[in-house]
Formats: structure tokens, sequence, C-alpha cells
């Protein structure tokens, strides 16, 4: 007898501060790989790891047949092992990742996954838990407008994952209930919320590329655009003091499609200079697919880098994340 | 930003202890599976749950040919991940257990895992590393001669595992080198070792049932077994102050195979009545199979099940422990 009980220590010591987490919260279709990709892309994926807490589904397809609950529903995922594996990536420790099969709808090996300077973690329920949305330095949620996203989640589902069009569309109407319960009130515990749709107020139609309207909840400090949005630019992209649906105050970014590329290009890089990077806003940034690419979305994961390197800059006061290639300072003035 | 970094949270809050934690090590064949059969029907599943580290295999059976290494090298285990997953249960959290199927020799689906009054984790490698030994309340090692424990080895895998005879002599072969660099030298880390061989002192030729030497090391406070061991009882069962292997000293218990049913009887009670329990000791002790039982086998097992209820009862000073169907008691005398 007499063990000696441990408790849960770092790989790097108490001092080693954990990674920067990145929540994108949203439902399915919504975006959130896109969005992720661009922003790996421009890190590195020897900087930052990403991960998509639908693996953590709790049954197979096979099992979930005639099972009262859709894979939205949190009783079909492991949300205390999510939980648990979210504290340990937040203190720099790997985990041993479950992984869902998409294409077989199987559960498989399970995986080692091991966070790097930045960990993204998307997919449905990444915010469900209050001891979950506690590991994020940062949480978004995707909210399209609803005949977006299915026609996004059409498209994807046919194309990649081998359902046929009115299967998708039945799966739709079967998963709204729990759609309406689980994954659209985690966009009250984001601090940015990011809807790409065609602004009424101005007349557009939904012809792509969408405009894109991006809440930036006062839960998180965020670039300040009051330098480059003026009288000049304002017809394309400005900021406006705004009510969210819950009545409380909020900042709401308004990027309108048809933006003049010199006028994205200087928000671009006044979000970008804030953060003192000398080199050029990274090409990979607003990228949909080949050769189709969106300036809203852009500007979206622009911001989110901005949060990203700047927590990371922040952290670096310990030398351990100065590992950084690109020289990573405080913006230039308070934000 | 400003997200509250958490750190890790026990379900049950900080007050509520841990299972009681039980490591059984060991080579392959060495009787692991059969030692903890018994402790779990003693104690029943609704109180205890049991382990096999060695389904945290890295590679499956196809990745590992051609491979410089066994399954008993910590490089072919996922090491780091068993040390995270002991220190969770040691604080009584669930985890998502990988699992390896020894029939198929394919890493499957993971499964939730999750500790009980009491966990068993037996394996090739629960010793292996100090991280996961201080996870254990009481730490053994079996460590049969290796021609009885290849002559197991044998029998288990041509008729449970769909391998022939002489691939299972060459996969002995195979693993010498490791089983001796990272097998055996956990022996030096258990608080009990048990030997099931003929006594040869005592002419005994091996014939079943076996006899056995177990080692009380002095890292643990055994049963007191004085007022049972004298000596109308010593030609059957004994117990000598010894130096180990290694020069230190050591109390040998020696259980002779001969002993007569009336003295293993006796030394059962002895250790049974030290916990205060008032039912008759379990039935199920001893059972290698149906219908073959061996004494000494139950005597070790009581003797681990004595540290277990010890533990537990130590514990129940805290209430959440005394769900014990059982009255557990402090041993009447001291110990």
């Amino acid at each position: 007898m007499g063990a000696k009980r441990v408790v849960m220590q770092r790989a790097g010591g108490p001092d080693q501060p954990g990674p920067v987490m990145l929540a994108i919260a949203g439902d399915s279709g919504a975006g959130k790989t896109t969005l992720t990709r661009g922003l790996v892309e421009a890190i590195g994926p020897n900087r930052i790891s990403s991960m998509c807490v639908d693996d953590y589904h709790r049954y197979d397809r096979a099992e979930r047949v005639g099972q009262p609950f859709t894979p939205l529903h949190p009783a079909c995922n492991y949300v205390g092992i999510i939980e648990q594996h979210l504290q340990l990536l937040a203190m720099g420790e790997p985990v041993l990742k479950p992984v869902y099969n998409h294409g077989q709808g199987t559960l498989d090996r399970p995986v080692l996954f091991e966070p790097r300077e930045f960990v993204i973690v998307e997919g449905l329920l990444p915010l469900h838990s209050r001891l979950a949305r506690a590991c994020f330095d940062l949480r978004v949620y995707l909210d399209p407008p609803e005949p977006i996203r299915y026609g996004w989640k059409v498209r994807r589902d046919t194309r990649d994952r081998g359902y046929r069009e009115e299967q998708v569309v039945e799966d739709l109407r079967r998963r709204e209930p729990e759609s309406a319960a689980f994954i659209r009130p985690q966009r009250a515990w984001a601090d940015v919320v990011a809807r790409f749709a065609p602004i009424a107020e101005r007349g557009e139609n939904g012809q792509a590329p969408l405009s894109a309207t991006v809440l930036l909840r006062p839960t998180a400090p965020h670039p300040d655009l009051s330098g480059v949005l003026n009288e000049d630019t304002r017809e394309a992209i400005h900021l406006k003091l705004a009510r969210d649906v819950d009545g409380k105050p909020v900042d709401a970014l308004h990027i309108h499609a048809y933006a003049a590329e010199r006028t994205t290009r200087r928000v671009k890089e006044a979000i970008w200079g804030a953060l003192g990077i000398d080199d050029d806003v990274p090409d990979c940034l607003g990228g949909i697919e080949p050769g189709v690419r969106s300036e809203p979305l852009a500007i979206l994961q622009l911001i989110l880098l901005y949060h990203l390197l700047l927590a990371a800059g922040s952290r670096a006061d310990q030398p351990a994340v100065v590992a950084a290639p690109a020289p990573v300072r405080a913006p230039a003035s308070g934000s």
C-alpha cells in the first residue's frame, strides 16, 4: 500500500503554457472545415493541429438505426470524454482520439492527437458544456441561414460522403429538433458569430460570393478597426453598433461581397499590421475550393488569426512558445 | 479571450477518493487473467472493474510485420497514454480505452471504461514507468519459471487465439530479449511477487496442482499470519525470512500443493477473519478452470483481497466508499 497518488501532470511541467485553443462550432455543413483549412494553412501544420469533436460519436451508423436521437444529440456522443480530452489538450497533453469514419459510418481505431502551439477544435458540440467552453481561448459559431446551409450540406454529402440528395434532405428534417435544442444554443457562448448570407437591406440576391456579417462580442479583445473603416470604405465594409438577437450590445462587422479588392486589401493589411508581422497577408486566406475565393471569408480568418497570434504572443513571455517563425508583437495601438 | 483555464477535475469533487487500484504485471501466459478472474468474482462485478493495458498497442498485427520490436516493447505501446489513463482512473474518472482484438490482431473501436470501487489493471507493462506505478495501491508481479509459463502460453494461444504450437514457440523465442529488457524488470517494483512452481527442496516434481512461493515485500502492510502458522501447519505452509534475488529482505510464504485441505482452510479463514467479514471465504477463489482448483492460488487471492478491502476500509472514513455490501472493518489485530 502507501501508493503515492499523483495529480495530473503536464508533460512540459507546470510552467509550460498550454496551446492556444480555438473552438469552431456550427451545424453540419455550416462551413467549419473550410474556415479551419485556411487557418491551418496560414499558420502551418507544424504549428497548429485541428480535430473534430464529431469523432466522439458513441454509436456507429448501424447502431443508430432505430435510436430515438441523431448524432446531434449529446446522448449520442461521449460528452464527458470530450470535456476530459479538451482539458488535457489545454494542458498541452496528447490524447488518444476516437475516429468516426464518415464514409463508412463506422467507429475505427483511435489515433494519437498531439496539440501544437495552436489547436482548432471544430464540430457540432464543442461549446455544449461549461467545462468544454472553459478550455478555449476563443469561441466561434458559424451561423449561415438555414437554406444556405442546406445547400452546402447537400452539395458536400452527395459529393464526398456517398449520399443521394433526398437522403440528405430527409436527414436534415430528422435532425431539425435536435439542431434547435443542442446546436443553435451554442451561438450564445461564442465570442465571434459569423453569418455568410446576402445582406437584404442592400438588395443582395444570394449570388456567390456571399457577404458576411461578423458579430464581435465584447467578451474578447477584437482588433481595432477604427483607423481603417471610414467614409471611403463604408459602402463596402463597415462596423455597426447593434443589438444581438438576445438584446445584448455587439459590434456587427458587415463585409459586402462587392467590396472593391483594394478596400478589402486595406482592411486585411490593417488587421495583419496590428500584429506587427512583416510578411504579406497569407494568400491561402479566403480559399473555398480551387479557383473559388471569398474576401469576406479571408477577413473573418484574419480576425481569428489576430486572436490566435495575440494569445500566443501574450504567452511568449514564457519562453516555450517563442518557437513562432513569424515574430509576434503586441498590437501597436490598444484594442 | 480571457478563457478560464481549468485544472483537471474529478467528477465526484476533490473530496471523493478514487478507486482502490491493483496492478497485476507479468509476461504473456503468466496467469494474470486467472488471478484477476477470481478476484473480480469474489468482490462482484458491480464493485470492481478490470482492464488490460495490452489494449494500448500502437500497431496492429499487420503493421508489426517487419518492425524491429514485439508487442512487449514500450515503443510498441502508447506508454504515455497508459500513464494518462491510469492517472484519470486513480482520480475516479472514466477513460475511452483502446481495444486490441487478440483473435484478429486488429485495433478496434475504443470503449468507455468506468472505474468502480476497485480497479484491477493487468498486462505486460502496467509497472513499466514511474508515473504508472504511482497510480496503484498494490503492485503484483507473476513470476512463474519460464518452462511453466511457456506451457501455459502454448496451451492458451493454441486453444483460444488460433495459433499453432510452433508459431507460439517461435514467438516466445523472438520475444525473449524484450521480455528480459522490459517485462521482468517490473518484478523489482512489486509489493507481492507470486511464483507457482514445484518447490525443489521438497522434491516436488511439477505435477498439478503447483505449490506457490509468495514474496511479501515490506513495501506493503501484509496480513499478520503469525497466529495461524505454527509447528502443526509448517509442513504445508510456512513463512520464511529470506533474501530476495537482489539481496533485500523479504517474507517468503511457501504454500505447498500437498497441504491438507483443513490446513489451507485455517489459513484462509485467518486472513478473512482479520478483515472482520462475517461471510464465508468466497468459493470462487482458487478456481483455474471448471473442475480445476488450486489452494495456493486461493491463498494468494485472499492476500490480495485483504489488501483491497483494507484500502477501501481506510477510505471509508470518507462516506462515498461505504457502498460495500459486506461490512468492512479494520483488522482485529494490528498487522
